[in-house]
This record gives C-alpha cells, structure tokens and sequence, in this order.
C-alpha cells in the first residue's frame, strides 16, 4: 500500500460505468448501470433512458419518499439493496438546500446519492508527541468490520444537523461528555467517489480535532467500537502508508490529520498527492 | 464577493480554449489557441497542430532551455510575453521529477507550465485571540500590486527546493531570522488553475504555519512588501469574504487557514465550497 493507493481506492467511480439520476433538472445521484436498468419497470417513480434516469414521483418530501420507498422493497426482495437499515439519509442535489425525499440509508449506494458524515480525530498531546485514540470496528458491522477507525465517526441521518451528530455520536460511540465534545473545533472536510458492490459511494465527510485531557479514556456504549488505543500519531500515518488496517475512508482521514499537523514530509514523493487528492471537486 | 468567488477566480481555465503542451508523450503545460498558434512557425523547438503542441527540442535540460530561450526571446520581441525577469522555474510533468527544462518566470503563463511558490502563514496567539501577519505588497510590483499578502511568499526559482526557499524569503520579505523559520510546520498545498491576459497559471502553493512570539515585528528587505499589519484572523477572513483587497491566490492560502483552524462555520452556506474547492486535482 501506499498513501496515494488509498486515495485511489476510494476514488474508483468510473463516469463510464454510470449515469446520472436526475431530479427537477439537476443531478443527485449515480447509478451504475445494472442499477439503472433495474429500476426500468418502476414507471411511477423513475424514467430510465440509456443516458439517464430521471426522478419522476413528484409532491413533497414525503410523497416523494414514499414512493421511493415503494421501488426500494421491491429492490430488496429481488436482492438487488440489501435489508433495510431503518435510518434514513436526505437526499438534494447539494448539502444546505431542502430535502428533496428521504432514502433508507441501505439503499444509497444504489442510487448513488451523496452521504455526509462526521469523524472526530481524538488527540493527546504530551511531552511533545501527539496521540490519537483509535477504535477498532466491532466484527459485525456491515461495513468494514474489524478495520481501524476514528475515535468518533458516524453518518449524518435526516433531519439531524453536523453538530447534533458529532454530539450524539461521540456520547455512544466513545462516551465523551458534551463540555468536552463542545471543545472539538472544525477542521474541514474531505470528499470522495468510489463504486462498491453495492454501487456508488458519494461521500462527504466532515471532520473535526478535539484535544482530549490525558486522563480521558474513551468507553464504546453502542457495540460497534470493540476497543480503542492510544496511538502516536506518526505510528498512525505509517501503518496508513503501509498497510489495509483501517477503514478505507478513514485512512483519507488520518492523510489529512496528518498533513495539516505536519506529519507528512514536504519532500515526502507523496505530498502532494495528499495535498490535492482528499477533496474531490464536489458538482 | 463571497469565498465561492475568489476560488471560481483562480479556476477560470475554460479546457476549450486550450490545447496541451506535450513532451514526451506527457503533459508538462496548457496553452492558449493564440499562443499555440503564435509557436507555429518555431519548428526547431515545437510542432504545432489543432489538438496539442509538442516540445521537439531534444537533449538535456541545457540544450532543451536554450532551444526554448530562443523561442522566448521572438515571443517577447512580439510583446506576445513580457521582458525577461532573468528567474527561471523547472520544468517537469510532475513535482519532484526531473525537470526537462527551465523556463523564464515571465513566459511561465504562456506555455501554461505548472508552477510552484512558498506562502508562509505568520501566526500570534496571545489572550486566546489568533492573529495574522499581513503584508501589503508594493505599488510597483508586476503581478497584484498593492494588494494583501502573506507575511512570506515566493515562487520556487530552478533548483530551489520547498525549505530553502522558504528560508531565503523568510530571510528576504519579512526579516525571520533562521532558528524561528525552523519552527515553520508544513500544512498542505492549495493547487489552482486559471486564465490571465498572458496565459494559463496552472499553481501549487505548499503551505507553511509559524507561530510567532507576540514581539517579533516583521521587516521587509527586498522592497517586494511596503507595509506589514497584524490582523486578527477573523477580521482577515471577514475582509476575503467581502473584499478583493488581497492577492487573487493569498485569498485561497486565507480559505485554507481559516478552514483548518476552525475560523469557518460548518453552517456557513459556503463550508463546502471552500472545503472542496482549494484543491484541484493535479492530472
């Protein structure tokens, strides 16, 4: 492996192998497509052509929704979207504009929709070295299960806002009381295309560094963290550069952490494949 | 002006009004239809067609950049390319390789080869209030005079690496004595591209962080800066947001410190353009 290797990984969509879905003239997500193909004979909901699909169900968000909803149990019954996750992602074309319908947050990479996260990057500063608190992800989870990630991370679910997800995770992922999480400072955000097996993966992440009293141990309340480490920082961005231990998105995160705390070299070959590759161009 | 504005200035390159610059089977430059066409009739050292121009001289760098030179030297009896400023870039298709030849800084836009600078950010934290250094630059200066700087910037002349050219420019601008740069942590790179009366800037900023102790006062040797000014980062933001009072580029350097030091809310309508549009992919 190598940082741009993981750059690469999770920036594998392929315009060729997709076509948009389009809603009001604008586009909100992308199909491969099989996927698009599969959604032909759901004429109330969706219009396939070879070039596009189009969003069809019209009214409010929750018409709209629901009639969304309708295509996705199909869609599971024929194994197509796997079981619904009963947490549901807002889709629009941009992140800030009205929620154009609500999608099963399962079914998002079928449609190819964009989803917003938030990671926090847990630090420790002592006698001179920075420290990072890692988890490691519980052996059940869907996705990456076992794989390194952040202290706190977690996606942004309808309706809820960046900060009330940074605050409402951080309390069940690690236990981090809110006079401590209100500490954590936004840093940016970093952004992402890749097709998976389920589809199209359109991430956007946001992310946030809190400095952690030295005393503060990190204790998971919702099962999906295993156990968490101390980790120097530069040990991090090593096993990053040489290894598959993380989580693939998370391995994004931890290039950045890295690069605005000075832990990548300049005349590291790599630097400016960092620099000019966590933030894909967002259209 | 909005955030949004001053990084849709620095991308303005339209890729219809270009054609690549190849050498080696690689791009190393963009150039204008005009200024492709004006290279026609040089076919010792380029050949022209409607999709692309190709570098033909041949040899070591030496004998590439006197074949180049020669062209330059027609180009600026044309008034195709401004005087000569006797500093030359490398020229490469990617940083860190081995520059395929040297090019005069003033011809740099017209064959639209990438180029490189050094900006230092000069930080104060005293009371919990974080301050920047700010330069204004000289009435006389080609490029954006008058207009607002970093405390340290400066482009990276051939065989001038990263460090040593922000030590000679630290020394030059701002008068930092060596055992403070030292202290300077590199943060990232901001990369842009965009079209000006000459030609293409196709840039990559590497970025640098120092805090300052709160009685260092900057002085400027080399006349480039007339007067240097200690502004709290909010206001500094604040003056991006709605003024053009600093250089075209120094807007981005101000949206990326801003971002990584929490200066911008995650609310801000804006916090994803400015999070995704600092870095454009380096092809």
């Amino acid at each position: 492996m190598s940082f741009a290797d993981h750059i690469r990984a999770c920036n594998s969509v392929d315009r060729a192998r997709v076509v948009p879905l389009i809603a009001g003239g604008r586009r909100i997500g992308w199909l491969r497509h099989d996927n698009a193909a599969a959604l032909a004979p759901y004429r109330d909901a969706f219009a396939v052509d070879g070039d596009a699909v189009r969003l069809v169900a019209s009214g409010d968000a929750d018409r709209v929704s629901a009639a969304v909803d309708a295509v996705v149990e199909a869609l599971v019954a024929e194994n197509r979207v796997p079981k619904w996750r009963n947490e549901t992602f807002d889709v629009m074309a941009r992140w800030g504009e009205t929620p154009i319908f609500r999608l099963d947050r399962g079914a998002v990479p079928f449609f190819g929709t964009r989803a917003y996260g938030v990671h926090l990057n847990g630090c420790v500063r002592e006698g001179g070295g920075l420290k990072l608190w890692i988890g490691r992800r519980a052996p059940d989870k869907r996705v990456s299960p076992n794989k390194l990630d952040n202290i706190v991370a977690g996606g942004i679910g309808n309706g809820h806002g960046i900060v009330a997800t940074l605050y409402k995770e951080a309390a069940e992922e690690a236990a981090i009381p809110a006079p401590l999480i209100e500490r954590a400072v936004p840093v940016g955000a970093v952004s992402y295309c890749m097709e998976t097996e389920l589809g199209i993966r359109d991430d956007v992440l946001f992310l946030y560094d809190l400095d952690l009293p030295a005393d503060f141990v990190p204790r998971n309340r919702d099962g999906e963290i295993v156990e968490f480490e101390l980790m120097a920082a530069e040990h991090v961005i090593e096993r990053v550069r040489t290894s598959d231990d993380f989580k693939f998105n998370v391995n994004l995160v931890m290039l950045d952490f890295a690069l605005r705390h000075g832990l990548i070299a300049v005349d590291d070959p790599e630097y400016l494949d960092v620099a000019s590759g966590l933030h894909r161009p967002l259209d």
